[in-house]
């Protein structure tokens, strides 16, 4: 086999084997294929696409480059989520602790924000102590004990992945479906998932833009699990506005903490109840959704989840006084209120333009590796559909420079889209791919 | 500027600015750009294009990445032909001195064979002492002098098409139009071309396989000449069956004695006539095409452009003895004939094929730097159109090694395609692309 027969069959729109994909991909993560080759076939498949069968194979064989962890010994079904990433989205904070309080332990493994997508890992460390880099026994042991694990993604997982993806982000072939799809399912393959909820993000806010772009990759990964022997299913969730209210790394860690104590947003709380009601169908804890959303409901409302949080944030090494005070959670040093200049129906609150106004403010990076800032963030005080009064608060920005607190009001004003009409509130859900197929 | 952003331009089917060209050629050619953005860039470009302005300022950023050599001190127009190769094609050997014996000097830099296509300086090679490698200095001093030069390309000159074109080697993005043509013409700016008479060869042993994409190609290389201010026109050549009879380095050169005498293949003769015409006509040396001929034909009969070869390769080293006696160029140890097995008309003489089994003799190489053996090659006894009994000789196999001797009779058999009824000869030219705008 020859590394340039691969591009050009790419290129010309042909179909790989199992054993194309292995060579090249697996070549090219011990360093045998160049970066160059690496790069030429990402961009053909930009163009080319691939087929579900291949992308299957693909992300078997990017799963299969590392270690694959096996937690039959563990759990009796692991399973796992995955959001396609947004501005304000806490949900693993709370639907992890909540599905573990319902009797279905979870472990998982997240990432971090990059651009305006914040990452659950960054989070998480507003928490002091709080440690990410649990070693695979010490992920088993808390699975065993506690229920509920959240921490980083091994190095050892899926190496391939990690080696194609960072080559995509400086060669322009992020925005390739398959290639988004076995990246996520390739970790989570990596990861011991044998049934997994999808949260496909779609709208201003989302790296889908459309609702047809979303339920492409959204199908495309539950064909992903058929065809490697797992179950999925993918919500397909709204995010043109931000998620809840909160968006920046302590804020948001404070509004998961009041949502264990039933005292969160409502979509936010809403959008938690439906994640964790089909992480419980897929567990098999539960007979249906319904059921599944009354016993998270239960748990939050009993006190059990928002003890599981704590339990896992102890076992982690997280000084569990701050998430018992959270006002000890890091604090910006202004704090200010960006009010509506006008009466009127809110028809659109940017979610991108306040993601990236919390980036502004040093809650999120621009490039791997830049250090965040805990504190800032922005909360957003509307909803699309909402009446506001000419005067009413609209954001309220938490920063720690003056220069960057002034850009960030003007921005966030001109993130606002005013109707003198009544304009329907956005729902939180589009849809639901591979329900029937997940056995769900 | 930054580089993944010009390649998500390109990939989203922009236009690149010359300033955008400038900073992605340049920081590749100084390595600031690494590799693997090139290639990603590259792919994308053969996917979405590049417009003819797009181009020209694609070709002018790679003349100017070296040395631009400047003519003008040393003759009056410098006039520059450019082959894009094929089989048996040896043109450059008779027209460059019958053209300057015509009264128009001409200075030509050449390349190597690759693949199933030969190169000038290989066949130049077989003439003992002969040197490809002349210095700028004397190159121009042998214009001046003899007025015909055949040398290699100095390494100065557009090091960013030489550091490209090796990179979309190994990658698969050879086959673009716009990266094929701005290389062409990258080499001859920076050469210190001014007018170019370009020799596109089409068919099954060329690198364009349909007269459109040679049209394509011819049409985007006279429009690049045009864009920097050089006149260009391209010949449609054909390129189904190998060029007049030998295939082979040494082979090919007594071919070119041949020829200069007035003895050569009627095809190849012809092919010259009407390239060195061109040369005179955008040279401003002559009329017409049709008085171009008769100067070239003039001075191959009088012996005055035989002997304007042969100072050629005095001045470059070369021992005449050898072309003035060529049966002392290399002979190989076995020559050996393919006869006819059936009587018909000759449908087809696969160009492609011949040339591929050339390689497999030992004439050309596989990758670059792989070595050749100037003795070996084939002479094609029938042209397509031809009736040729049963018995009557094919092919001559030259060869220095017994297993390839068998293996090429027999991939030669297969080379020629037979038909019983009469098949029309193929044409030598398909047509002339900007003779007006090139002022011929």
């Amino acid at each position: 086999m020859r590394a340039v027969a691969i591009i050009e069959k790419k290129r010309d729109g042909g179909e790989h084997t199992h054993e194309e994909l292995e060579y090249f991909i697996l070549g090219y993560t011990r360093g045998e294929i160049p970066d160059y080759q690496a790069a030429a076939w990402a961009m053909a498949v930009f163009f080319q696409g691939m087929t579900p069968r291949e992308t299957a194979d693909l992300t078997l064989v990017m799963a299969h480059s590392g270690q694959m962890l096996d937690l039959s010994d563990t759990v009796d079904i692991a399973v796992d989520k995955h959001s396609t990433g947004g501005v304000g989205d806490k949900t693993s904070l709370v639907v992890v602790p909540a599905v573990a309080a319902a009797g279905l332990p979870v472990g998982k493994m997240s990432g971090r924000g990059l651009g305006f997508s914040g990452g659950t890992l960054d989070k998480l460390e507003s928490i002091p102590g709080y440690r990410t880099d649990l070693s695979v026994a010490e992920f088993k042991r808390q699975l065993r004990t506690v229920g509920a694990v959240l921490t980083g993604q091994s190095l050892d997982l899926a190496p391939a992945d990690g080696k194609l993806y960072a080559l995509r982000d400086v060669t322009g072939t992020v925005p390739s479906i398959p290639l988004i799809a076995s990246s996520i399912m390739s970790k989570k393959l990596a990861a011991g998932a044998q049934a997994i909820v999808l949260d496909v993000k779609v709208g201003l806010g989302a790296f889908m833009p459309t609702l047809a772009k979303a339920r492409e990759l959204a199908t495309l990964m539950v064909d992903i699990a058929r065809h490697t022997g797992r179950r999925a299913l993918a919500l397909l969730s709204d995010m043109n506005q931000p998620l809840g209210r909160a968006v920046g790394n302590a804020l948001e860690v404070r509004e998961a903490i009041a949502t264990l104590h039933g005292q969160g947003p409502e979509d936010f709380y809403e959008h938690c109840l439906t994640v964790a009601a089909y992480m419980l169908l897929l567990g098999g804890r539960v007979p249906d959704v319904e059921t599944g959303r009354a016993r998270i409901a239960e748990v939050i409302a009993s006190g059990a989840a928002w003890q599981k949080f704590k339990d896992l944030v102890a076992a982690q090494g997280g000084d569990v006084a701050y998430v018992e005070h959270p006002e000890r959670l890091p604090q910006a040093r202004w704090v200010e209120t960006v009010v509506a200049d006008r009466d009127g129906y809110v028809a659109q609150v940017h979610a991108r333009q306040v993601g990236e106004t919390a980036v502004l403010l040093g809650a999120g990076r621009e490039k791997k590796g830049d250090p965040i800032d805990h504190a800032v963030g922005i909360e957003v005080h509307v909803k699309v559909g909402q009446h506001v009064a000419r005067g009413a608060p609209l954001f309220t920005v938490h920063a720690n420079d003056a220069a960057r607190l002034a850009q960030a009001k003007a921005a966030l004003q001109a993130a606002v889209t005013w109707s003198d009409e009544p304009v329907p509130p956005l729902p939180l859900f589009y849809g639901v791919v591979g329900a029937d197929a997940a056995g769900a």
